[in-house]
């Protein structure tokens, strides 16, 4: 009745997960060692350093969490933010709105400055919620919007929180290895990322980093975290690279494989040239979509290369059009999400699906299906 | 400077995680598809069903976790258990422990149950626990303490709870897999489980289970769940199979093909004899030690056979065995753990690790590590 599961494979032109290389997948079957093995010992302190190197850092405190994106996010929330605080939470998509619900789970007061899905945060009202409340403890917001592929300015966004004196939360799940990121210059302090994006390793793995300064507000809390899994003052400790690591949980020892050989890609292509490949594919999709006359939901400014989120033309069904990609040419893009559900798609170019390859074979699909 | 990962193969006879088979592993590392695939949807409604075939269970939540099993313990804790309530929690190891942890970090008050490391869980303390607070919730004990190597009636504490009207919260981390567990037939409200002990996958999985009463309190909690990540009100919409699944988070796609393939193994193998192969290995390693005059910390009945809880010999140093074992035969053993530490160490006979030859080999090292 059951058998081995053998997936048709398939080009993933999604939102995430992007295409896994040969290679990584060749490092994430290598055999299973033990987490308290000196060989995986040194494979972590391998991963902190890429990770650094990925996230333009220097924190100390920059490690793989042993869970998705979504856990990333919690994990950043629920160790700096405590019962009452008050935090800025800016919304303009689907990941905006999960960052106010993680903020109020904890006890915390969320801020919002709204945003309509598609465009960046505006600057100016988040300026407006740090005059209106002298007291906020943090600025939260999504540096690449994955449901809408609009990017925000995150460079001044973290200068306006440290002028009024707050911690930045930031997610990039969808920039990380996609486009610009600058965690120490742009002065970030608590960042979380996804493995399944723009790194093109396997799902399941929140890389996070926080600066010196979130580091201390962690470790000077009244209360306990409120999460024992996600209490990063316990897992530094379990991450900590001078042979006194302490236990905390069994790490998924195979993925971090993965995660590393995916890093060494990153950094053996250069951070620099994988942004500038993200952005030369981007433009040929977008030169490819002008000609079939589809449209980009996002203002040209503002566009993420990496997630290209455009408007379903008219008289053309959703569903229909994903399912024939995906039955005749083992193609998948992404459905709008949230109030973009059945307006938009989202085509991504992320990691290695980022080649010329996918961007004509996409157009082509495209030019057959809808004709 | 950096290089790929190419780790030395080793045997792994600790406390988890055990050797991965090669089947678990190309399973593992077949090409990534994406999460909405009606191919991985599938995927997902086989692994409910074969989770529900090791957990002797028909309960309709039954899933894996996106996590380790320290957040399965978590989801389990956190969803069931709200502020102020009461919860018998027993401790006779470090995984007890854990639990009082999770419980109190709920705001929860945690009534402790507490027996020796190495010793079963009392029934007539917990009886004794029960009778003298009457409002209380939920019982949480760990079935198989990886920390010691003994096993609790997890049959009988079930019954207790039951008759004081309160859930069960079990912890079969290690138990899963490798010796008997009938979740319907005792009675178990929520239990959760890893994947790298006896299924032998790969670590980062936690599968678990509710019965019908515990969803019933699930929902109708009076505050929401405090993370968002594990609210399993949440998960469950994602998990449920009848095509109008809701996206949560991504989930991690790879190694639930290993985890499918290593359920699938478990039910060719049947789980009665999956229980009586780690049975029979115990023995053969039980004949070996004594051999040696190595003895056990757990009393025999109360042995489990999967994680195997030595007192290290006199005037043996605990790391130049490990360290010996490891280098020259590429063989682990676990060290003791908490306040066992450099007392005991841990052998584990789990899933694909359980076979006569690694036994031979173990003893053999042994002997000579130790002459």
């Amino acid at each position: 009745m059951f058998e081995s599961f053998n997936p048709t494979p398939r080009i993933l032109m999604g939102p995430g997960p992007s295409n896994v290389s040969p290679r990584v997948l060749g490092a994430l079957s290598r055999p299973t060692i033990g987490h308290l093995d000196p060989q995986f010992i040194g494979l972590m302190d391998e991963i902190k350093q890429l990770l650094q190197y990925a996230f333009n850092t220097e924190n100390t405190f920059t490690i793989a969490l042993s869970a998705p994106g979504s856990a990333g996010m919690e994990a950043c929330v629920v160790n700096l933010i405590e019962p009452n605080d008050k935090v800025i939470v800016c919304i303009n998509g689907v990941f905006g709105t999960r960052l106010k619900e993680n903020i109020e789970r904890v006890g915390a007061q969320a801020i919002i400055v709204e945003d309509k899905w598609g465009d960046p945060v505006t600057l100016d009202k988040v300026e407006g919620a740090f005059k209106a409340n002298p007291t906020v403890k943090a600025l939260a917001f999504v540096h690449a919007e994955t449901s809408t592929g609009a990017r925000s300015d995150a460079k001044t966004l973290c200068q306006l929180a440290k002028k009024y004196n707050a911690l930045s939360i930031v997610d990039a799940v969808t920039s990380l290895g996609g486009s610009e990121l600058k965690v120490d210059e742009w002065g970030i302090d608590a960042i979380y990322s996804g493995s399944q994006k723009c790194l093109s390793c396997v799902p399941g793995i929140s890389p996070i980093s926080f600066s010196d300064k979130a580091v201390e507000v962690l470790k000077s809390r009244k209360s306990k975290v409120q999460s024992w899994f996600l209490d990063q003052s316990l897992v530094m400790n379990y991450w900590s690279g001078e042979g006194k690591r302490s236990y905390h949980h069994t790490a998924p020892i195979n993925s971090l494989y993965a995660l590393h050989e995916s890093l060494l890609m990153l950094k053996q292509e250069g951070l620099e040239n994988a942004w500038q490949r993200h952005h030369n594919l981007h433009l040929a999709l977008k030169s490819g979509l002008e000609k079939l006359n589809i449209e980009f939901l996002v203002d040209e400014p503002h566009r993420l290369p990496q997630l290209n989120s455009v408007l379903i033309p008219n008289g053309i069904d959703d569903n229909t059009v994903r399912t024939a990609l995906l039955s005749k040419y083992n193609l998948e893009i992404g459905a709008g999400l949230g109030q973009l559900a059945g307006k938009t798609w989202r085509i991504g170019l992320m990691g290695s699906t980022a080649n010329e390859q996918n961007v004509a074979l996409l157009i082509a699909a495209l030019q057959d299906v809808l004709s």
